[in-house]
């Protein structure tokens, strides 16, 4: 350390003096300069990054960045820097040599540009003996045959094969014709048409005469014709695949023609049928099934689709030539080779993980055509064999949109039959539509979309597991014009996708067949139903409105069957595509979902309708008070005893039935589901915790995926399963939470209810249907309940202590809740009553909106109807009628189950012990299965338009609400008019 | 047509002909060969993809793509196919020439490969003449001085400069040295160290030898300072930099030492103190005070946000160089030049949109770092200027992490002053580390974060619009070792950032006054408040309770006042930095967020006292229903008018209080706003309709922008300042449409209430603090309620018809709701008649747990408090007490501005006309703003935590019902205990 100091503080003093010397003001910005701003006498300084003056003699190099001795001069120093070069004038008469290093008299005499005078074609100018002797004077020197002058013209080499071949020297003169930098003999050539089609050429020309053509074509198909040479071959397929393979395009001259003229001479390569011998494959063999071809089952990978697999990842390559043939070699498809769209190696590499729906696109600046490509040529293969020393490479066919045959587009045909199949095929031509060596091209072809169609193998339906057929290329090209679109360079959108397909004629059938039978049996089931309405109804015969209730019944039924399989379906696809390993699932395309669609559509309609049925059914429902209390004598103002005036009839407080009815209003939408906390929990599982990323294409099933990493497009019947998968399961949670837990340990609401009747001394007569209904029996224990807080106190003491009698209808029962099916005499009685009352009250709501306060008659009437009622339902219960009467049974299981009655309450009506809260059949609280299902198949159609979980959440939420109100105010009206409780009191 | 058609049935007859001859069984595979599986005697056909095998006398070209003759053996023919090549053997002792097409007999002999043996050094074998004639034998001939063989060995040319120079011969010989490929005197070079010095050396090894100084050091040291070679300076320049510039290491004999050395003598270049003339610039002038550096204000561009302006981008340069020197240019930094982390290039560029705060970080593979990276150096520039043709280069200072001195790490020190500015700086070096040429580097150094601040130009705290100090690159460098993580070739994370500074001390400032103020003005108003307290509460000095009481009030003012603050100056934030079009906000950085997240918090724990607080002064508030209702008279059970028993006094029902006690039970909690609607609203806007998008740190404000656009990370500050933002708009429209629209046209839930009381003739008498309450006037008009249907009907009748008196306390009036303010002789009298009640309910309940059933002798005197209560209300509000009396006021505005009373009830008490429903105050719908407020910073602060709206709705709707639930038991327990009815009746 000690030692290192000393040199650290001498080392420090030589820094600082350095820029103490130098104080001031300091700043730190220089002008921008290019090496294009300088002079010709300039050089520009890479260090200081500016333009500085060249020495005496001395003008810039070709890159700019130094300098060099002017013509004229020679080179005396030169020690790399600009400032260490040093230049002398050559004498008069005198050159410098090409070297720089030396002058020379020139032979030939100087040039303006004082440079020596080139010497006659086939000659060279000696500067160097070959021992690099200076010359005294540069002079020319004829070569010998079948040599020509080098690029420098100091030294004769040999010129090409083909010239010397045919004249023993090095100049193709006529009749021997010069083409592709090669000569050919007199009258060797084919015909060739140099023209190349295009679609947006303007002007209405279709074709322009391409400079690539005109210099290539002949060349190359002689020398693949007769010398077999195989980049001629390579760039003589190149030119058929520039002109869309078209053999019709002026056929007998073009280059598919040559091909395929050539492709007869030269034989097929090997076993495979249409790729000739030493000539690039084009065409499959049009003799051979295409069906046949796209089906074959020759690829025995079988993938999987767990990513650590090694058979997760397609193993593509491309065989790749540059547009005059050269073989670039055998490429992975890996880091976006054949995609023009780029993005990070990951996500574009993730195109080839097996069973991953990959898109990508973009728009490219089309000026990035002409400048930024290539043309290149590529043939697809796929690596397979499960031997690691014996790996072979399957050809990928392409699907060229743009092929015709007879002017017709045949690969655009939906059968199979009828497409020719191709081999290659490129990104970016902007090579076919050059008419110059020097202009760009008028017209540049790109890949406008490439798709690479993956189909499962089949056998009998089966998916055979992991195992594809070959896949398929389907390729489109677009055109852009320089004209029209090179200066205002807009943009074309390119798109690169990789799409699995499975057939599902399989699958749809048996899709098709479940619904079949299950909705066969909801038929059936709607029948039992309808029928069992008709009795409760009161109807004899099948009657118009009973076919109307089959329908209803049918819809609602119909929807579930839809629903549940259409679950059941996007349930499997969601648990075996997210979690296979041997692939034998990919996910239906976007054309296949569109029957899983309409399935929940339909669903969602049939259900609605469902929902207005059970809405109309509840709100419409027959509801009666019946107050027990009877009034405990005449009331005497005085207490004076002498006062013997009888008094009046103590009335029997009315504020009994108005708190039932209150209480009554209030569980009307009560439901056992939260439905608001459905909704947020549903979105918590989703949103939060990230069950949304499971919905990708993608068989990854990461819940928090990286954003590096590769995401797949929505699918919705993913989504769907998702969706609705969580809300059976959070549904079902809070069901059993709400049945088994809080209704037992915390709060029953409709238990509270039934006890408040009791207490009341107030009985609830419910009709659903004409002859079908509810009762709560709340007759009170202790005979009176329109009594001081003292008395009531005791009252529930003494129940507390078991000092009377039990709740129940029967003696000695509990049994206060029952279902009823009451014979058609009662409901007529019961009608009769009613009848006057409904008039009265339709007119006071005609008169005021209001039912309340009506004319003085109406009100009367009312008053009448409201006793009447209230003594004959009393007397009914009380079994005080001969002729209308009811037995109390149980239900037979079979009826539990049927939910009908097997009885006929032509004599006798039955009351049903329910054993539980029958009557909420007419609340919400008992239609909660109806409910969810609605809730549930809304959520699901908002997010299949909007694809958005947040957004489906909240119009559910909305819809809930609403319908919670519309319920809320209906029933209140019909409570109000039903119980004759004054709807002020229903708050 | 027709002449088409002709053409193409030929055409398709030939086709068909070809594959019909071939017609086999199909298949398209075939297998994978690479051009190495190729034995020396076979090329690979690039047509077949396969090794084909080469003719006679032949062997594989060095691309093993086509065929060449075997040695001794000429070409005769080649046509560029491997097929129409053919060789000839050459005769004996000769061999074949360099161009292959002759035989020449060896003048030095055979090699044992057929080849003519080479020459002895500087000479060359001739085979042809300089005009291409062939000779009759290849003779060597020796090169002329200053010339040496090519690198064929045909011809011979002239060889370096600096060897010439020296020996005027192409040998460079003792005592010259020659390195780097040049030669040089005797001991004119200097002393250097080679040793390159790494922290993840193994072994305890601090350097190892690098190959690449040995190479170079020494002759780009002589050629810089005696030539001024530039690329030679840059050259040294780069290996200081390799160094980490440091000055330290074996001192005098690093290359940094010799950089400095020459910088002494060269001088510096313009006025950029630290730049020496043709060298490359390292370090910044030690001498300069850094601070002034960083805070130069030359960059006179003034930086827009919008994006269409010209002046909203970065415009970046890096003037690259190679390891050895050369200069590469200047490049722009689009495209990812300095970007190791690869993504789109629209993405990428978005690191110099100005005001977008950027971060990319990514995994690299480190086998890149030695395969996929050149070793190059930047310097880094920003350009400038407001004349188009006058654009400056801004150089921009590098702070490097590792630079030390004395040891140091200098720039790790939080005091700018001492840092050492420098400027050039690699993003790989994978060449220092290398020990000999063939090996690959020991270590590579890459850059794994760099960072650009950009500093926003301030003046007196003020943002100058736009303008910026110099960026400062923030750059640190990591190691890997190539024996360690080579093979196991795991990731090395790196980062690219853009970030934006802004001193804060104004703004900061400005907050902390702004929050003081208030504060005070808060604390003024609690002191006022607890005053008013103090009042009602009946203390009449101040006492601890009364502190307490203040602290809770300070609490909940000192939450708002912190919430207003915080929010008012995020939402500025958000407005200016996402509209702003000269930038002159830029957002606050991580750091400086931090006292933004300390002031919501504590705002949102002072909030949850307040909360607290009001929850428990509703929940503990006196309650009485007063039933005016008095007895109808005797009753007597028979009609008999001779019964003269005096009967019972006719009970007065108490369900009209249990249905007022039910009622109230319901409002206790119904809110004014939609908690649940406004959750949903709020994530609505957030979510579907993408507000969200506005809370990232990019000056964008695009509700839904493009997946293919770079997003900037989440800012705390603008999260806070939306979600806020809407919280607060959604929840004025709900209070607007509920007060002024849904109260008045469709329901009031509280007016409906006093309805009832009204016709229930029950009083509700309430007091929320000692002496202070609200008082609903309930009493009848009609005298009785407790009555039938057909009476209740009659009234309502006359009532409507305005048949009968108004409902209001004072004759004629129809004022139904009062604040009081009593005496405490009142609050004497009422405590004991409650007094034994109390006692009664407590045990009760302590027995059972419900305050209804319990002992005899309880119950008795439940009852008779109950009765002695109502008696002593209904007197008191009767004016029935001479010593306790009230009369009726209107409030002055001071009062009902403050919320305080400034009479004294010490004589009689007050009742307060209040105009509206005041008595809300005990309810959750009088506190709107307490909850509401609460519920926002509830939603912000999860969201702070979690970054997520979803998450942070779910939550806030989890409280919200907690909330409700409790308030709803805990209101609900204390109404069973004040008015003592049975919590069965509260459903």
């Amino acid at each position: 350390m000690a030692a290192y100091s000393g040199e650290i503080v001498l080392f420090w003093a030589a820094l600082c003096f350095v820029f103490i010397s130098n104080i001031r003001a300091a700043t730190y910005s220089i002008p921008l300069n290019a090496i294009g701003d300088c002079q010709e006498s300039q050089y520009f300084d890479l260090a200081e990054l500016k333009c500085k003056d060249c020495g005496d003699l001395q003008r810039q190099t070709e890159n700019g960045l130094s300098c060099e001795c002017a013509a004229g001069n020679k080179l005396i120093e030169n020690r790399g820097a600009p400032s260490s070069i040093a230049c002398q004038p050559c004498p008069a008469g005198a050159a410098a040599t090409q070297d720089g290093w030396n002058c020379i008299r020139c032979t030939t005499g100087l040039s303006p540009t004082n440079e020596c005078a080139a010497c006659e074609d086939g000659a060279i100018g000696v500067e160097y003996l070959i021992d690099g002797k200076l010359q005294t004077q540069k002079s020319c020197q004829n070569c010998k045959a079948t040599t020509q002058p080098d690029e420098a013209g100091t030294r004769c080499t040999r010129c090409d094969e083909s010239v010397i071949s045919l004249a023993g020297t090095c100049v193709c003169n006529s009749p021997r014709v010069q083409t592709g930098g090669l000569c050919f003999p007199a009258n060797s050539l084919s015909e060739a048409t140099y023209n190349v089609p295009f679609n947006s050429l303007p002007d209405e020309q279709t074709s322009l005469t391409s400079w690539f053509f005109v210099q290539n074509l002949r060349a190359a198909e002689y020398m693949c014709r007769v010398y077999q040479n195989l980049t001629s071959c390579q760039l003589l397929g190149n030119m058929c695949v520039m002109l869309d393979y078209s053999q019709e395009f002026q056929a007998e001259t073009s280059a598919c023609f040559h091909y395929l003229a050539l492709q007869t001479q030269q034989g097929d390569f090997g076993e495979i049928s249409g790729w000739p011998n030493s000539m690039p494959w084009l065409y499959y063999d049009p003799e051979e099934d295409t069906e046949d071809i796209v089906r074959e089952t020759k690829i025995t990978t079988k993938f999987s689709a767990k990513p650590s697999s090694e058979n997760s990842k397609l193993k593509m390559f491309v065989g790749t030539y540059a547009a005059n043939g050269t073989y670039l070699g055998l490429q992975p498809t890996t880091g976006g080779t054949v995609q023009l769209c780029k993005d990070t190696v990951k996500k574009m590499d993730a195109a080839y993980t097996f069973a991953t729906t990959y898109t990508s696109s973009c728009d490219i600046n089309v000026q990035d055509f002409w400048n930024n490509y290539e043309t290149l040529f590529y043939d697809m293969y796929i690596q397979f064999g499960d031997n690691v020393e014996a790996q072979e490479l399957y050809a990928i066919p392409v699907l060229l949109d743009s092929y015709k045959e007879d002017q017709n587009y045949v690969n655009r045909r939906a059968r199979v039959r009828d497409w020719q199949l191709t081999r290659r095929f490129f990104l970016v031509d902007n090579l076919s539509g050059k008419e110059t060596i020097d202009t760009p091209a008028k017209v540049v072809r790109y890949a406008s979309s490439i798709e690479l169609e993956i189909s499962i193998q089949q056998e009998a339906g089966e998916a055979r597991e992991g195992k594809i057929y070959p896949p398929l290329l389907k390729v489109k090209y677009g055109e852009v014009n320089y004209d029209e679109d090179y200066e205002s360079n807009p943009t074309r959108k390119v798109t690169f996708a990789v799409t699995y397909f499975m057939r599902r004629g399989g699958s749809n059938k048996n899709i098709s067949i479940t619904i079949g039978v299950l909705s066969a049996v909801a038929l059936l089931y709607a029948m039992v139903k309808s029928n069992a309405w008709r009795r409760r109804a009161g109807l004899i015969y099948i009657d118009i409105s009973t076919m109307l209730k089959f329908i209803l019944f049918a819809f609602g039924l119909l929807a579930d069957v839809l629903f549940v399989s259409t679950l059941g379906t996007c349930l499997y696809w969601l648990l075996f595509f997210k979690r296979q390993d041997q692939v034998y699932l990919v996910l239906p395309t976007r054309g296949q979902e569109e029957k899983f669609t309409i399935y929940v559509s339909v669903a969602f309609v049939f259900k609605l309708f469902d929902l207005a049925h059970l809405l109309f059914s509840q709100i419409t429902a027959d509801i009666f008070l019946i107050d027990w209390e009877r009034s405990r004598g005449r009331v005497v103002q005085s207490s004076d005893p002498s006062n013997t005036s009888k008094g009046t009839m103590a009335p029997i407080s009315i504020w009994r039935t108005y708190f039932i009815a209150n209480e009554w209003n209030e569980i009307q939408e009560t439901r056992r589901i939260n439905s608001v906390f459905q909704i947020f929990a549903v979105l918590f599982f989703l949103e939060v915790i990230g069950l949304k990323h499971l919905t990708t294409t993608d068989p990854r099933s990461d819940v928090s995926p990286s954003p590096d990493d590769y995401t797949g497009d929505q699918s919705r019947v993913l989504r769907f399963a998702v969706a609705s998968g969580m809300y059976i399961i959070i549904g079902l949670v809070q069901w059993l939470f709400f049945t088994l837990i809080y209704e037992r340990f915390v709060e029953d609401a409709l238990q509270n209810f039934v006890d408040l009747c009791s207490m009341a001394n107030v009985s609830v007569f419910v009709l659903a249907n004409n002859n079908y209904g509810f009762y709560i029996h709340g007759r009170s224990v202790h005979g009176f309940a329109d009594t001081d807080m003292k008395e009531m106190r005791t009252q529930m003491k003494r129940e507390e202590d078991n000092l009377c009698g039990q709740r129940g209808l029967l003696p000695n029962s509990d049994q206060q809740t029952f279902e009823m099916l009451l014979p058609t005499k009662f409901r007529e009685q019961y009608n009769k009553i009613y009848q006057p009352l409904q008039g009265a009250v339709a007119r006071i709501e005609g008169q005021r909106g209001r039912p309340t306060a009506g004319g003085d008659q109406g009100n009367e009437r009312l008053n009448q109807a409201y006793a009447t009622m209230n003594k004959f339902l009393c007397t009914f219960i009380d079994h005080g009628m001969r002729d209308i009467d009811y037995m109390v049974k149980d239900k037979l299981l079979f009826e539990q189950i049927l939910d009908m009655e097997f009885y006929d309450p032509a004599e006798k009506g039955f009351f049903f012990n329910d054993g539980g809260h029958a009557f909420n059949k007419v609340l919400f609280h008992g239609q909660e299965v109806t409910l969810l299902t609605f809730e549930m198949l809304l959520f699901c159609i908002v997010d299949l338009i909007f694809t958005n979980y947040a957004l489906a959440g909240i119009i559910t939420y909305l819809a809930m609400q609403f319908l919670i109100k519309f319920r809320d105010a209906a029933g209140r009206n019909n409570l109000a008019k039903k119980t004759l409780v004054d709807e002020r009191f229903l708050i």
